[in-house]
């Protein structure tokens, strides 16, 4: 049995008990300024002090979304947590609250349970938030189930339709990091652990979210999916074209030197990573299509001046669809999760 | 693909691909009176007019917590929506809004998805609720994550913690047929499709829920883990013992009969379905340890006039444990997710 919170050495999930193990977790679980009821009861109450919540989910699946190999316990913590607190702040909000469902191997280390419960305290806290509830249950694989509750203060939340012809676009945070991370992981390209952090523990902009929304932003998106693919949303809820110019995003190093590093160590012909993230070496198809950096974009008025985390990266037009450098992009649009 | 959102005969998840999939899903899931931004955008909005959110989020697995064979698609979108807005309503809330990860093979067809939904949405309508937002992704089994939200209307939530001694101890909603229709399942008896139905599409009580916080429950759980196991939840919690009396508890036709069944169909030293639930064939142990109806057990300060559908079952004591009839429960307590 886990006892006061600590594992014996060894010791795995079915030792400890679903009682023992959920004792273990909510004791690395906080709770934050928003929580009236916490983790231990039917379900959380949580403070809503503008009359209104944010609500989000966000599914994780081992061999899909991560691998055990590659990412630890905590990355994967911080990477769950990550992926639904900016889906909260791309509406505008403050995070507040994620509830965590939890699928899980009996034979998995007690250990690895309880630092994946410390890897997401941890990106909460960076986001301002809780673990307020979960679940868990036994699995055959690490599932994940994030959700994510946040707060608009007053605000109107910003949705993916509000942009118009003249907005300009502006990007918070990275892009194409996460990608290049995974193309250095997935080639086993030592080095670059920058850009391999970036794919094993993004760093969303959480405060960017509210920011734009203060700033008046016309539509925002949680680039996720990738750029490109990402304002394809905003531009068909929205009804407008969204133009991208190249020029203006950082396609430099280490991008390049990764991408050259990548290349280098595959052989001439082969065809691996087609069709993956991080599939196409070009730095600039990961700029375009990785998304798991989640970078917050964003369109707003004309004439607004922005904050120097924002970066001017293109402009809302009339007509449809995406362009880059005026044309439709050519390569592929971004993740597809049922291909 | 889907066009208008009906899947052409025999297309699957994969043909279907996500966008269309998320399309055909949502046309399937209105929006509730809490809905200010719905299904479609990086996350939904909801009103809280009183300041406060009730949510709570389960983990239903293929294989653990429902079997294809023996579920529609609609009957587990029914099953994971109560499974989650009981919690809500354990509360003493009102359930608002549902939210939805689906993890599901591409091969599946695109139909199964949108029943599933269909099941879902019905559910929620039952309880007054909307499905608000979701995520999809490609998995090898079906896994559904549901995150319910609910309010409170300016009721303090009813917690685990506030049984005294000398409160009464009442249920409403139903006990031990959702675990006779599983061994009826289990053990492929015919007939009892009300047995059977209870197993596959439980109907929580939800307005009892609100209901008791107004009456002055003063502790409340939803029946999921067993009576015994879930009233233990409330004795702790509160630093109490519970006695339940079993003369109160309706062990009658058609429990009686469903065992007799169920015996009848088994080798006579067959151990099958031992530390399953309802691996007892006893009526009695289905009242005491079955989960899945997810009835309201609460209690109540002495003195108070119940509606009818709050039955009495036993009374508060000073001490701790739940007694049955006086003495400790020597059966299964009820279910232990990682054994």
């Amino acid at each position: 049995m886990i006892a006061g919170g600590s594992p014996g050495p060894g010791e795995t999930v079915a030792g400890a008990g679903e009682r023992g193990l959920i004792a273990a977790l909510a004791a690395r679980l906080p709770p934050g300024p928003r929580t009236r009821v916490g983790i231990g009861d039917d379900a959380a109450v949580l403070g809503t002090p503008d009359g209104s919540v944010v609500a989000t989910v966000d599914l994780l699946l081992e061999g899909r979304h991560f691998l055990l190999d590659w990412s630890s316990a905590a990355d994967i913590g911080h990477k769950a947590a990550a992926r639904s607190l900016a889906d909260v702040a791309a509406m505008g909000a403050a995070p507040s609250a994620l509830l965590v469902g939890l699928g899980i191997p009996g034979s998995l280390p007690a250990r690895w349970a309880l630092d994946l419960a410390s890897g997401l305290a941890e990106e909460c806290a960076r986001a301002g938030a809780a673990v307020v509830g979960g679940d868990t249950a036994a699995a055959d694989s690490v599932v994940l189930s994030v959700t994510g509750l946040g707060d608009l203060a007053g605000r109107a939340p910003v949705t993916r339709s509000g942009a118009r012809a003249g907005d300009v676009l502006a990007v918070a945070g990275a892009l194409g990091r996460a990608a290049a991370g995974y193309a250095l992981l997935a080639a086993a390209v030592p080095g670059f652990p920058e850009l391999v952090a970036a794919h094993l523990r993004p760093r969303p902009p959480y405060e960017a979210g509210p920011e734009a929304a203060a700033l008046g932003a016309t539509s925002m998106i949680d680039v996720s999916d990738g750029l490109v693919a990402d304002l394809g949303h905003i531009a068909r809820a929205s009804g407008v074209s969204i133009g991208v110019e190249t020029a203006r995003l950082d396609v430099g190093e280490p991008l390049g030197e990764a991408a050259r590093a990548v290349a280098a160590s595959r052989p001439s012909s082969s065809g691996t990573g087609a069709g993956t993230p991080g599939g196409d070496l070009s730095p600039l198809a990961w700029l375009l299509t990785g998304g798991e950096d989640h970078a917050l974009a964003a369109t707003f008025p004309p004439g607004v001046a922005l904050p120097p985390r924002w970066r001017v990266i293109g402009t809302v037009l009339p007509g449809a669809g995406v362009l880059v450098d005026g044309s439709p992009y050519a390569g592929p649009g971004g993740w597809e999760h049922f291909r």
